[in-house]
């Protein structure tokens, strides 16, 4: 009942030859799940340490600094600023639906978000820390080491339980209910007609062979350049620094276009500010397409909808110091 | 009958000579009141503005940046970092019940919140940006547009009203039903026999001829360094930048002691790591008094329970940039 009647609407608007291909279970793109199997301490830890800047040298810059869940997990700009200011070589991606990546980075260095959690820890160029000065701080912090006892069962702080609880966290800082959902789901007025042209506009001009599946992104590495090369503002050769094959070089984790209205600007080196840019690069260089500016406005129209409910919860206390606790050192060495 | 009972308690306790003297209603220090008349929209407004990096030059740095609300409305290091890792000249001072202060910023410069609010924002060491490009920043984001005319009833956006804005959701980060407090309004039990020495011996001493009223300071401007000068890592004067009266040099705000346990570090250089060691250099420098380890551990209890219920609000989601939106410069000019 419900999936004829999506078919029905979509094949009145677009006019198509066969509405029922486009009924919510045959499209490549698939609704956001809400996370399972979630330990809720673990959570309320990780969201702690999210946004605890103890965590960096300078204990100004925590993961929130970069990925921030106020701006749709990103900092809205080209690339980070790292301790003591330092230019990062690459865009922040989104942590939003970060656990349906295939692997994190933009190389995908990191098998998964525990993995990430402890790189830009111990990166001299981000927070320029240490995972055991990371960890001293914690252990020095009484209302860490009961929280951590209660989690892990263990008085000891170990990074391996730091990183496990910010991936805990961050695999809740998923985005449901985006109007394209909700017409996957069967409710045929959520799309606009432009949006909803603009989508067949994004699966017919093959946008859709890498933007796919539940992220719109996220589950394979493809050559940025494919029809013409690009002209990056960054060095980053991609995936050849994992593999060390050749073959690699440029190939780059397909980001994720949900909250692609949020995430500007976009590419790996944040060089396109806005998505209309983005489009028509995309268009070129993936396809060797030029789209029209009304079809670069429909597929900018579709994208819009992929924008959903944005993670939603208190601020986090952080527990206090107490006097036997190292201190950052935000200057000088 | 209440007030017998926690002078009874207070009598029994210290063994005074007259409990009365301790009943609630005759202490220098009163109970944190809820705000009162504020404008809610504004307070929503204001908390995402109080949030919103795109107010500083590079993008990157928010009012939430030093004035951290998940750690005691400061940034815990000694002076602030700005623009460009700027090392700022003075500690950042506490955002929460900073209504009740008599004036803002250590020196007391801006009247009140809503004049402080545009200092950062225009300092080229702190946010590094100009009142007039914050407004066009926020003029070109329709999220903020509508919602300035919804508040203010304008459909052109002033630095005023921004300011307002955020003064009206500072007004609400005060912090009640600290134990101290609960003792205040009768629970004769909120305080341990050595938090209320520790109360004692801060009031018998004169701590609380400066700390006093509902913030325990805040409210008045004095010399640091009254009986032996204070040797500051800080070049600040204090007030006599206002005044140009020299006798105002080194005349600082009475900093507010309320959350002291999660303002460290202390003092308007922000040397003073400890509690313990504040103690101490207040005694001496102010008092000319030398407190021993024993009176300074109650001293230090009881200061601990002045920590009230923190702010409690959820992460405030911001609108995002339109493609006209000036985007922000984090490195280079």
């Amino acid at each position: 009942m419900k999936k004829s009647t999506i078919a029905l609407a979509v094949a009145t608007t677009l006019v198509l030859g066969t509405g029922i291909a486009y009924a919510a279970n045959d499209e490549p793109i698939s609704p956001i799940k809400p996370p399972a199997n979630i330990n809720l301490g673990a959570v309320e830890l990780g969201k702690k340490l999210y946004f605890d800047p103890r965590l960096s040298k300078s204990g100004f810059i925590s993961c929130n600094s970069c990925h921030n869940l106020s701006m749709g997990g990103t900092d809205n700009i080209p690339t980070s600023i790292g301790d003591k200011w330092q230019q990062g070589p690459i865009n922040a991606p989104t942590v939003l639906n970060s656990s349906l990546n295939l692997a994190q980075f933009w190389d995908g260095r990191a098998a998964d978000l525990k993995a990430q959690a402890g790189g830009p820890i111990a990166n001299p160029g981000e927070m320029g820390f240490s995972h055991t000065l990371a960890v001293n701080v914690l252990q020095s912090i009484p209302g860490y080491v009961r929280e951590f006892k209660q989690v892990f069962g263990k008085d000891k702080i170990e990074i391996g339980d730091v990183t496990a609880a910010i991936a805990e966290f961050e695999k809740t800082l998923v985005t449901p209910n985006a109007r394209f959902d909700q017409w996957l789901l069967g409710k045929a007025d959520a799309l606009s007609a432009d949006e909803l042209e603009g989508y067949n506009l994004f699966k017919n001009a093959g946008c859709v062979a890498c933007h796919n599946g539940e992220a719109v992104g996220g589950n394979s590495f493809q050559k940025m350049g494919l029809v013409e090369p690009y002209k990056a503002t960054s060095d980053a050769e991609g995936r050849a620094a994992v593999t060390g094959q050749d073959a690699d070089r440029f190939n780059f984790k397909v980001p994720t276009l949900r909250n692609v209205e949020l995430t500007y600007p976009y590419f790996h080196d944040g060089a396109a500010n806005t998505l209309t840019q983005a489009v028509d690069i995309m268009g070129r260089l993936q396809l060797g397409r030029r789209f029209s500016a009304k079809e670069n406005a429909r597929i900018v129209a579709f994208l819009k909808t992929l924008t959903g409910d944005q993670p939603s919860f208190q601020l986090p206390i952080l527990p206090p110091s107490a006097d036997a606790t190292p201190r950052p050192t935000p200057f000088g060495k």
